[in-house]
Parts: structure tokens; C-alpha cells; sequence
């Protein structure tokens, strides 16, 4: 028995702050097109795929910052991408920022931003989508930093909570998807609740400074490869899940992000690794049923979790100080 | 500023069914004393340290089995270990496995056993007592496997949480001291918890067998290793914490236990690693001063942590299938 689906990770490389969509959406087609001719089923593009990673630009009115979202999808400019899908009849993850008129927790309806993510069906059809939670950052110019990181001021924290779905994805094969968005893999509590739904693939992308630009204490620059991969490679073992997780990388005016895009089965092994900090494709094949070996044994979750010690992850958001003890004697 | 304390990882080689205590303590005493060369002033030891690791041997009836516990701490066995801890004036982490009579959940005081380890402070006194939460393994004997893994059998489920507590650990150095075992290394949740409480240094022991050896599915030998460093790594990153994980190796009456005992820091990086799976000690300065860096940005638990998202960790205990999807057209 095997359940093999191709997976595609379609890296980008930068995108100016003065390039349009229409230059990103052609460099998204090549990949779509290569990915189809390398036999991909499922391919994932890098959160905010559409612009330039517009964060770190401060805006004192965020209606001045509404170029860079998306209030509908698709949308004109994203329509070939849209019919591309369609045409090659593969399954993508889109990353965006998410324009919408919706209730807020007052029931008024307003115009609401939100750094998003959608599962695209080969019909075209939204099966899935997810609106990021763990939003790194800051809400207002803080004068301290070289580059600002802006996330929490241009999106609300997301409300969809972290759903998975299990949909087609190749012939004869179902699968459980998830989504994560950048931040949200170093988080481990976000890669549990999908491990909780039993995902078999979470699809991720991200736009990741090479440096921690929180300018306090010293942060080696390749340390940050690892973190991502640490998070990442953990996240999989320890949920018995693959993960496709998509950079978009390079320089973008100035401000380097980083690449190496990977593939991870549910061993915490990379598949599949980019070599540039540019536009590239890797593809792996998965066998979604890989995932039972963890699942059933060393994270059977219903024989060995225990979450009557869990309390403090809910009831408490920040850390606190731990009691002190001095000798007696 | 810098506030460093100097840890060792005091690894055991392997300790055969038949060996008493009086070999094994000799033994502990040569690595402690090493360690005090090596200018260590916190030393950790496996898990189990004071006999083979017993929950791989079925035993119909428990009491049977007493002769592997501890009914006291320091034992007339324990007691030069305790005399040395005083003598080298170096704070220890022990594991062994615990005989309490104690009240149960109906408040009846009964003999109740635990996988336990004690952190002891250089006067000899006990500073902080866990008792293993995640027990894996199974209760009864079980015939598809080739090997046994009684915890569950053995021992009950930790009923102290996961504790931290702020303790004298170098001259004008005070650290947040937790602790895990083996197993509970491999769960997110746990090392949360004590993140949740600011730790700074997380001892634990195991004792892992190199194989997956519950027959399911293939699992590469070498992965082992990979799994429990990955997770090590990844709580440390993800807590901002250093942590001295501790193998008792080697092959006990024909069972091999992987080694690799690693020291890591506050950026997932391992920073001293064990190279033989025999006795071996190798030491590390941490400076506790690098948890503040991660702790205050991208882990500030209390900017960016999301409980409300992280109910089902709590709410429940495995996993659940997801909803399904199927195209409209």
C-alpha cells in the first residue's frame, strides 16, 4: 500500500517594492509549468507571493497600503494564474494579503486585513483557507530597529483558528491538508493543533529576514537557516506529518530574506532542498502513508499525551517567574 | 554581563541486568569526580542511572520488580554519591526509578512507583523532584514484539507536573532550573510548560533503544538518533533555553540504547556532543544571559503567543479526523 502525491515547493525570488503583480504572476506561471512537467500534483508558493514583502515599509494610513492586498480572488491580475491551475489541473498554496468586508467581534461590518493563505483546487475552487495567527512584529514605528517589521499593524491576528480538510490530491489519493503561514512554524502549539486533525501535509510559506532585526544581543546571520529548518524538521516528526514550506527569498530592496525551501517527511528528514535565493523548484514524492509509522506508535496522541499537564499552555499567554529556593542549610 | 555556570553531561554506558548498585555508583563517582577537574558545577545523569533499564523485562507481578527501585533518597547504596555531591560541591541531576507511599487519587495510602529524577544541591539537599508524565511503552506483555517496553507497566504517570524553580547554581549565579525524561523530550508540550515558567536549563536523562521497536513499519536505525537530538534542538530554540540531555548507551544484555548526549544552547545549537556510547563526559560553559535574547523577540511569549488558537491541546487527548472536501463541479 502507498498513497503517493508529488509535491512541488515554487521558491521566489525577490520582488521589488515598485514591480506589479503582472511580472510576479508571469514568473508563477514558468514554475507552474515546470512544476507540471516535472509530474507535480500539489505545489506551493511563499506567503505574500503576490507583492514585495511590504511589511517592513511603514504607511502612517493603512488605506494608503491597500495596493499591496487582495480584495477578491481571483482577481483580474490573478486570473491567469487561476486559469493556469486549471489548465494543468494541479493543486496549489497561495499566500496573500487578504483585503475583506466582514463582521467584526462587534458585529459591525469593516474592512479587515489579514495575511492569508488559500489551498486552490485543480478546478479552481478555494478547498481550504487560513488567516495567519502568530503575526511577529510590531504595530507601530519602533525607532530602535534598522528595518521595521510591520506585520502587526497591517493584519489582524487570523480567525479561522488552524483547519485541516482532507480533499483529492491525486488520482485515487485523498489527503489531510493544513496550512501554516511564516512565523507560525516556529510555533509549536500551531503544528500540534494540525497533528490533532491528523494532517499529512502542511503546506507553508514565508518571507524570512536573514537576520534578527530586533537589534538586541547578537544573532549569527546563518543561524536563522536553522531555526527555520529545526522548526520545521520538528514539526514533522513530532506530528508524524510531510510539510512543503516555500520561501520567497533574495534581496528586496536592500532587505535580504532567505531561501532554502525544503520538503520534510514525517521521519523530520529533508526530501528536498533549494540551492539558490531565487525563483526554484524542488520536488519530492510523498507517501502520505509514511505517516502512520509515527501516528501509530511513538505519537499514537490518544495512548501518550497527557493533557491534564498541559493546563499552562492555554491559561497563560506570557511566561512567568518560577518559585526560588535557597538552601536550608 | 554574563552569567555562566559550567555544565557536564556525565553519560553512562550500559549497565547489565545483573549488575548491582556498588559497580554502577563507583562508576558515577569516577564521572563526578571528573567533572570537578573539568571545573563543572551542575552534573546530570541519565535516566535510570542506577540499574539496567528494567522496563524492557516483564514481570508478572510488580513487587517482584522492587529490587530496581529506590525506597529512599540517599539509600545505603546512594549515599557515597550524596558524600561526593558534597565533597565536589557540584549540584546533581539523577534519575531512578522511585518506590513512594503515598495517597492515591482516592486518597489511600498505597506503594506507588514513578519514573523519577531529583535535581540535588551541593549541601546534599533535594531541590526539585519530576516524575516522568509521558511514560511510553504499553501495560501488558505484548506478543508482536520483540522486545518489551513496560513503562506504563512499571510506572505511573507523573503527578507533579512540570516544575521550575530559581536556584543557586554558580558563585553569584542564580538558574531557572527544569527537568524532563526520555520520552517527554519528544513532546512539545512539555517543553512549553517549562518555557511558560522562564527555564534556563532543562536536565534530562533517557534511555532510548536505537530501533522503533514496535514492529510497525520501517524506521531507519540511524533516524533514531536524528529524532532525539531534533527534538532537543527544537525545544531549546523554541523556549530559549539550554538543555544537558544525557544517555545512559550502549548495550545492555544484548539491547542497544543509543548515546549521542548532547549539551545545546538557546539558538538549537548543539554545543558539546558525546562521541563513544560508553561512559563519557563532556562539559560546556553556559552563559544563561543568552536565553534573554530569543525570550525578548521572536518568543516573547506574551507579544506573540495566541492561546485562544491552542484549546484542542487541552481539550483533547488524540486525534481526530478532519472534515472532508469534494469539488462542487
Amino acid at each position: 500500500m502507498s498513497r503517493i502525491v508529488t509535491v512541488a515547493a515554487a521558491q521566489l525570488g525577490p520582488i521589488q517594492r515598485a514591480e506589479g503583480r503582472e511580472g510576479v504572476i508571469g514568473r508563477m506561471l514558468r514554475l507552474l509549468e515546470r512544476a507540471h512537467q516535472r509530474g507535480a500534483q500539489v505545489v506551493v508558493f511563499p506567503e505574500l507571493a503576490l507583492t514585495t514583502f511590504f511589511p517592513r515599509w511603514y504607511c502612517e494610513d493603512l488605506d494608503e497600503a491597500d495596493a499591496w492586498f487582495e480584495p477578491s480572488l481571483p482577481s483580474p491580475a490573478t486570473q491567469p494564474l487561476f486559469d493556469a491551475i486549471k489548465r494543468f489541473g494541479v493543486m496549489v498554496y497561495l499566500g496573500y494579503a487578504e483585503l475583506a468586508w466582514e463582521p467584526d467581534e462587534q458585529g459591525i461590518v469593516r474592512k479587515r486585513r489579514f495575511n492569508t493563505s488559500v489551498v486552490i483546487a485543480p478546478n479552481g475552487e478555494i478547498v481550504l483557507k487560513y488567516r495567519k495567527v502568530h503575526l511577529p512584529g510590531h504595530a507601530e514605528f519602533a525607532e530602535h530597529r534598522q528595518v521595521q517589521h510591520l506585520e502587526k499593524r497591517y493584519f489582524e491576528v487570523g480567525n479561522l483558528g488552524f483547519p485541516v480538510v482532507r480533499a483529492p490530491v491525486a488520482p485515487g489519493v485523498d489527503a489531510n491538508l493544513g496550512m501554516l503561514i511564516c512565523n507560525d512554524r516556529r510555533w509549536p502549539e500551531a503544528w500540534r493543533v494540525l497533528g490533532l486533525q491528523q494532517v499529512e501535509l502542511v503546506m507553508l510559506g514565508y518571507n524570512t529576514p536573514s537576520r534578527n532585526q530586533d537589534n538586541r544581543g547578537f544573532e549569527a546571520h546563518h543561524l536563522r537557516v536553522l531555526h527555520s529548518h529545526l522548526s520545521i524538521q520538528a514539526g514533522c516528526y513530532q506530528n508524524a506529518t510531510f510539510a512543503a514550506a516555500v520561501a520567497k527569498a533574495g534581496t528586496e530592496d536592500g532587505h535580504e530574506l532567505l531561501g532554502h525551501s525544503i520538503i520534510v517527511n514525517p521521519q523530520g528528514e529533508i526530501i528536498a532542498m533549494a540551492a539558490t535565493w531565487d525563483d526554484e523548484l524542488i520536488v519530492a514524492d510523498c507517501d502520505l502513508d509514511l505517516c502512520e509509522l509515527g501516528r501509530n506508535t511513538v505519537f499514537n496522541f490518544a495512548k501518550h499525551r497527557r493533557p491534564e499537564a498541559y493546563t499552562r499552555l492555554v491559561e497563560q499567554t506570557g511566561s512567568v517567574a518560577p518559585a526560588v529556593w535557597t538552601p536550608s542549610v
